[in-house]
C-alpha cells in the first residue's frame, strides 16, 4: 500500500506521544476510526485548545490556563510552606499522593550548566523574590534524587539559608512495601546512613 | 488542586486511547505541554482530519479517505486473487509482511450471530457480488484462527464454492522461530494433524 495519506500521517503523528511506537500508533489509529470517532474528535479539540491556551501560573510557573493556578490562587493553602519541584507532573503527583497544603514552585528542570540549564532558566529570580517577602517560613526541597536533582537542591537550600528561611528535604530510602532484596545498592546505603531513632 | 480544568480534560481524553491509563495519559499531556506543542497541534490537526475525512473504500471496505482505496485503485495489483480479512487493520499488516500482490475484502468483524454480526453487517452481498462479476480466480481467506473466525471463514468458503471458485486459507501451525516447549498445544495439535511431507 503507497502513500495511504491521511491515515500514515494520523499514524506518523501519533508517534509523538511519548512510549507510543509505530505498532502502537497502528492500534491507536485503527481503534478511534474503527470504533471510537466521536472520542477522535473529543481529544483532538481538547488537544489544540490545552496546546493554545495552557501556559504557566505567575507565581509558581506550573502549568495552567489561568494567570494564576488553582493552588496559588486558593486562599485555603498555606502562603508559609513553599514545596520546590523540577516539574509540573511533580506537582500533580505531591498533590495527589500527599496531604500537602502549602503551595509549590516549578524549576522545569535541574541546574545542568552542561544543558544550558542555569539558575536563569529555573526561575530562580522568581523564588528569590518570593523568599525575599518574609511571608515564606520553610522550603521543601522536592527535587528527583538525581546527582542534578540533589545539586539543585543544595543551591536553594543555600538560597534559603541567606534569608534564614527553614530548608527541608523529602527523605531517601527503601520505598514503602519495597523487599530489602531487591533493592538497589545505593538506596540501601543511603537508607543505613540516613537511620533515625524508632 | 481542584479541577484544574483544561489539563484533567486533556488527560481525560488521552485516555480514550487503546491501552492509554491514567498515568501514561497524565505523562502524555505533560511530554505534550512541556515538551513538544508542535507535535500536539500537529496531532490534534491530522487527528480532526482523519476522523472526518477517512471512510469506506467502495470496492473493498477498507479505511481511505478517498472513494476507491489506494491498493484496489492500483492497475497493477492483480485482480484475480481476493485476500479476505477482518480489518482494515490486516490489511495493513498483510501488506508490510508479504509480499501478497491482489486485492482485499474488509469484513470490519466476523460471524458472531449473538453481537449482531450477521452476514449483512460483514458486507457479504458486496463479496458476493464481486465474486459474480467472474474476474476472481481465487479468495485467501485470512481471517482470524479464533472459533468465529474459522466459522467466517467457513461460511465464505461455501460461497466461493457455489460460485466455484478456488478458496484457500493461510496456513496456521507452529509459528517461525517458536520453540516447541512454549507453543500452546491446540496450536501443536493443529500443527501435527495438518503435517506436510518435506
Amino acid at each position: 500500500m503507497q502513500n495511504p495519506g491521511l491515515l500514515k500521517e494520523l499514524i506518523q503523528s501519533l508517534c509523538c506521544l511519548p512510549g507510543v511506537g509505530q505498532k502502537s500508533a497502528q492500534r491507536m489509529a485503527f481503534h478511534l476510526l474503527q470504533r471510537n470517532r466521536d472520542g477522535g474528535r473529543q481529544l483532538s479539540r481538547v488537544l489544540s485548545q490545552a496546546m493554545d491556551n495552557i501556559g504557566y501560573c505567575r507565581d509558581c510557573r506550573t502549568l495552567t490556563e489561568a494567570e494564576v493556578c488553582e493552588v496559588c490562587a486558593n486562599p485555603q493553602r498555606d502562603d508559609a510552606v513553599l514545596c520546590i519541584v523540577e516539574s509540573a507532573a511533580d506537582v500533580w503527583v505531591i498533590d495527589q499522593a500527599t496531604s500537602f497544603k502549602g503551595k509549590y514552585f516549578v524549576l522545569h528542570g535541574r541546574l545542568s550548566p552542561l544543558d544550558g540549564m542555569g539558575p536563569d532558566q529555573l526561575g530562580i529570580d522568581l523564588l528569590e523574590q518570593r523568599l525575599a517577602s518574609g511571608v515564606i517560613k520553610e522550603i521543601i526541597l522536592a527535587t528527583n534524587s538525581t546527582i542534578e536533582g540533589q545539586a539543585t537542591a543544595h543551591f536553594i537550600g543555600e538560597i534559603a539559608n541567606k534569608f534564614h528561611i527553614r530548608a527541608t528535604r523529602i527523605a531517601h530510602g527503601v520505598p514503602m512495601g519495597g523487599e530489602l532484596e531487591f533493592i538497589d545498592s545505593g538506596t540501601l546505603s543511603h537508607a543505613f546512613n540516613d537511620r533515625r531513632e524508632f
